[in-house]
């Protein structure tokens, strides 16, 4: 018989969209949940119980966009080698640790992502559930001129090219070059190489460069088509309103960073109500005010920081006409070094930094909160909105009988302030509540280089 | 009264794909052909008679693809400042010197171009005809990442500002972060700007990147309207399959390098097919079969080199298919320290260099028929074809009643070897023998620097 | 017979060290001085007469270090290739409108500051005297290591080659690979090539990189043996207090920037003890208190910065130690473009610059005064010992009888505040009234570029 | 009772430089000779028996200059983070197994190569015996200016300083700021931190700059009295004619690679009489006649490889001379990537390598073969000179009674062909016979990379 836990006397919001529920009464069978409801909802009498009075649950919260493997620069992924599933897992814990209980992986290394992925959901390892894309479709590795090209330079060039093969696995920018039949092959193989989701370049990556496109329409529809093929959603990276009717006109699930449209163009009318007719979530990088303010204090001097106010005006333009927007923070976990590095110091606020797994959501939610989105939204666009536009709503996303039991129970009302998502009391994910003290903080990276080296030495 | 000239005796090959007329006679009133026949044609009394018996009179070359202001570096740039004029005049000077009586001028500074293209047609100075684009709209200055990029690391930013406000005018990489109707306006303005035809850039430039697509279909379709509007033809710098796709789909008039598709895809059947069916012309950059064999030994250990083995065969597909194509070389006007620099020993073969005005359609003609291109074809692609596609075949292009009086006189034949086409005996333009002993060799550049330096000092 | 000229009623500071003389006259004959002395003092009867109650008569000021051709960058170079003689007389003019009427300069290309040298004293230009080394024997030319290596990159090599012969001239880098025959053979050549005194480096220029040694003590005695066998004094480029020992132990007659010693370790007792008792003159760079707080204020994020502190103490050491300093700027003009650069921006403060020319002895002798100099010292610093060090004092550096008529007429005391050094009535350089009104503010450099550009456009 | 081996019937070279002794007898007891003599030399009677007629027995080969940690690129030091003395021991038998028991390194992360030097003198690996001098006195870490510069730009600021610090140890180029007694007292650290020699640099390293000098006499004379005080022997990098005048006033030992002297005077006669009067050894980079073509013919594009010649020409001076030489390669061992990468194959012959552990010394022996260096002469530089040289004579560099016993069995007269040395039977190191089979070819640095992820992804 299924381990039986009963939820008892806690607000109820439940992802639905619908009026909490006061005094409920949640019940968890295994991993899924089996009744929600008020007080008089019946509980099995050997259920364990957690009583919450005067607690709040919501849905284990999501991120429609993290890279569990972030830290693509020479040193990082050279100490790592071998490993990268050791930092996806770790990046997954510091997440769950803070209440988000699914992540999508949007680029990263496949072979990697996927046994980190098994390890969790084979039960060997304590972390957020994990969706992945391999590679973008049509991106190169760490050091193409996609990422960071510099980092070639000094490099060998067979470690860059097996670093690379790493990353790119057939989906690369050679992709550009192929014939339509070779591209379709390569989209066949891709889809069936264990990715939950097709993620394609639209636009360029470098956010400096003017938004080339990466591929023709035809050949985009080719892209999409193998992803439905396969039966999973197709995504892209798109950043710029061009890219933005291309990626609807291929018929695509999602997009990443849907607000980004350069430092000049904000999105159109017509395409915000195209965006809203279509019904196309998008994935928001919401900055807080106060990034906002330093990225405007840097845009003085430096021409890349411009295009942030302009995405500001685009997510609050999108707000207003009601499209579907999602949680993302396409954060990672850094190590000390990156962290302390001029290079970081230049392009990454000091505060309330959204690339910060286990941070950035709740800065996420604080910044959608300053742009006057509902509280109700910003709930679903942190739960059920991610686990649909993922096509994963038949499992996640809600409080409801059927569903996984992913929740959060957290001592202050979010609907209240968004700050109180921060007040958690307990995570519970696939039925089991996590033992949050036993998670990382992040470790692995930090205590990397030469602390590690120096506890050889003793 | 016109001033009347009589060629005689000479074979006629008159560009119309005719047979040869020998014994033949032409002549000219003013700038234009009155009378092209037999020897039985009337010949006007007072005219000036030119034998021409045991010779063979070809219409004017024309050059599809040049850059009259060609040497983007730090140094040229800064030296000429304010002269780019003149430079273009040289340029043009030098391939009027070599049979080619039209050049048209696909990206550069556009006010200097003009100033040339007034000393030339005014008759000021004596030149080939110039037409041009200005700059090649969606590309940047010459220390853009599309050209030069290590230029700017060391030059002053006011500096690069102001260079590249002269060659880009509105029509640069921000076209692609610009809304719709900025497009159009922008494009208004610059197909009124006193340009002759439009450029655009359908891919990127930079050869060793993957084929990013500058322009959506939409815009694409917006830049060919206002390039029609004003009543100019439209072209592109295209380099990859969906490229030329996207190109015809739009309604070019013409695209450059047709046959680059990269290093790894050569042209679909279906798409030889479909530029046969459009008769749609393509300029084509035809290396020479020494210059193919440099690229082959350097394709070993640089992958740049890769694509001109694909390159060739897709010439050699559109040739065997019966493609429009058109002679092109690129070609520019280098200074002494640009020919002898390490860059340029890297990247430009030791001989038969197509990049080289002045010689460069020689060393095309050559090619061509080591493809196995029909001598009367060549000669086709060198002059009448290249008229209609530019627009301009009312006027040139052809040996016939009412056509400008463009032409060149060979001592041998030019169907028989390509070769002959070097042995030029008289440039006839807009009815006006040239004195081929005024016109320069490269002088300007390549008597720059220290030489001027020196010759002050004296 | 010569013109007369005599100045009536001012307070005369003569530049001996002496007590001002009130109510005083000065007499000119020709370029020359022939009567200094209070009010009884006799006077020509034809001389004109300059009236001078209530002014301040001071020698004409020096500086013991500039660079008339101070912009070595590639747009620079390039723009003004073969005319940087007009480069330095424009500076030269600069420096003589703000009092300065004579400059040394110890680093530069040799053939055309002599031309400007002898433009100057012909009389075809009016500016300040010049004295020069041409080459800092033993260092590279602009794109040498010891510069600004960046731009060769970007450079054709051929450019490059023939830019640093100008600069080298037989005495750069390849000095140090040389036998002690050829080393000498080099010097003497160099000794006898027009210039006015020898420069050689004692460290390496790059102030970032350690202070490596150029020479070899032996070698360094060669050196100095040569501009000693041709009776022009030598000098040195000095960075570290090793560097100090070595250049005294070699005999030279001056040091540049004596104050720097690097980061870390400050002029010990000894080595100022040995400055002070061999007479050694140096040529400080004294900045500014707010200069000095600039510097330090960079210098917590960026370590070049932090030599300056360093300097400062040594600076003040060896005024308390009564050690002779000299008056110096290694000060140049600057185009538009450089001084508003995000490089300038790094290096330059925003205010009382030392590196300007017209504007930098000025700020000089506000920091020395800061630093508690004696005015009547100062004053020495900027004028007799700078005579006295370069072996010019039969001439130059007082107002005594038998001196050229070089000197300043202020409108207040500059023995009262260094301030007063700014409130220039009058300047005579050779007995002549210098028109100041004519002479230019930069303008060359400052109205280079696309104004030159657009000027031709027009 | 310790160990006895008898080595009989063998030729032995006992690397005294006299005549050979046929049908030789060497007993050993323990790990000590006791006795070398001819057929009739006492042997115990229960000591082990080496058969050895027809074979020649050597002194175990020494190499006066290695590099156990050769390679400094990013990759490799963050590869080996905290295990660079496992790289050190394999490197050190590499050299083993080649015959060389003894190496002296003198460049390397000190406290790792003090490891390494304890688990071989331990015998817990077996390996050539090592010396060690840690940092070269005045240089910087691997990404300083004296090495690899470019690697830093893409290392986190943090990183760089700790690997620096590895090598560097206070004894970095910040000795080139302090004062006489700072650099005293570090070197007084340096000489007492259980490295074996010091080495400083006269010479600036990076070989394509001027020969800038490090140190000035004085400072010189403090490091050579620091490290005679401590009782170790004191070298230096020198590259140029006046390097080699300043280290021999200061009173050194060693000169490492006594025959560079650039690309333009060779070492003058005084310098070699010198040098022979002095009897100071000088280590020498030999290369063979085949690498000696190749530098030629890459000289003639690359300014760089026009040293090498003269260094060629320094060598045969020297030889001929009669000066005290050292058999040194700089050598170390290297990974597959850098073998294979472009810079490698730039910079290294593609045969006949120094530079390469293992192979290096038997090139060595061949190149002075074909310089003419008497056979005894090159067996000598190999053995007996350079324990001389190093002070540790006592033990090491002849076969005598008394000496540790490392000796070489070789099955082919060496003094007949230097390629004889190859032909090793058997190793003999401290009195104990080397299975050679279980030394590595290089591995770890090989087999590292991908090679080693495959393997954990297996």
């Amino acid at each position: 018989m299924n381990k039986q836990l009963v939820i008892m006397g806690a607000t109820i919001i439940d992802g639905t969209g619908g009026q909490p529920i006061e005094d409920g009464v949640i019940v968890i069978e295994g991993n899924r949940i089996t009744g929600v409801g008020d007080a008089s909802t019946p509980v099995p009498p050997l259920a364990t119980k957690i009583p919450a009075g005067g607690q709040f649950v919501i849905p284990g919260l999501m991120d429609a966009n993290v890279h569990l493997v972030a830290e693509h620069f020479p040193v990082t992924l050279v100490r790592y080698e071998g490993r990268y599933d050791e930092l996806a897992v770790e990046a997954a814990q510091v997440t769950l640790k803070n209440g988000v209980t699914t992540v999508f992986d949007s680029w990263g290394p496949r072979q990697y992502l996927i046994k980190a992925r098994a390890a969790i959901s084979e039960g060997r390892r304590v972390a957020s559930r994990v969706y992945l894309a391999g590679n973008i479709v049509g991106f190169g590795g760490p050091f193409s001129e996609d990422f960071y090209p510099q980092g070639r330079e000094v490099l060998f060039e067979e470690y860059t090219r097996r670093i690379h093969a790493i990353w790119e696995e057939g989906v690369g920018p050679e992709l550009m070059w192929m014939s339509l039949h070779e591209v379709r092959m390569a989209l066949r193989r891709h889809a069936e190489s264990g990715i939950d989701f097709i993620k394609y370049a639209v636009t360029v990556h470098n956010p400096t460069a003017a938004p080339y496109i990466a591929f023709s329409p035809r050949v985009q529809k080719i892209i999409v088509e193998e992803g439905h093929r396969a039966g999973i959603p197709v995504q892209t990276h798109t950043t710029s309103v061009e890219g933005i009717h291309l990626a609807i006109d291929a018929g695509v699930d999602l997009m990443q960073h849907i607000e980004i449209t350069g430092p000049r163009q904000a999105l159109p009318e017509e395409t915000v109500e195209l965006i809203v007719k279509r019904r196309m979530p998008g994935a928001l990088l919401a900055y807080t005010d106060g990034v906002l303010g330093w990225f405007q204090e840097r845009a003085r001097t430096a021409a890349f920081f411009r295009q942030y106010d302009v995405s500001d005006r685009n997510q609050r333009a999108l707000l207003r006409a009601g499209a579907t927007v999602l949680l993302s923070t396409d954060g990672g976990v850094f190590s000390r070094d990156a962290l302390n590095s001029a290079m970081w110091a230049q392009y990454q606020p000091p505060a309330e930094r959204l690339l910060e797994l286990g941070e950035g959501h709740f800065n996420w939610l604080l910044a959608v909160e300053q742009k006057g989105m509902k509280p109700m939204d910003a709930l679903l666009a942190a739960t059920r909105d991610i686990a649909r536009a993922y096509r994963v709503d038949r499992d996640l996303g809600t409080l409801e009988p059927g569903k996984i039991a992913d929740l959060v129970i957290l001592d202050a009302n979010p609907l209240e302030r968004a700050a109180n998502y921060r007040r958690i009391a307990q995570v519970i994910k696939d039925g089991v509540v996590v033992d949050r003290a036993a998670l990382p903080d992040p470790k692995l990276l930090t205590e990397g280089g030469i602390a590690r080296d120096e506890r050889r030495q003793r």
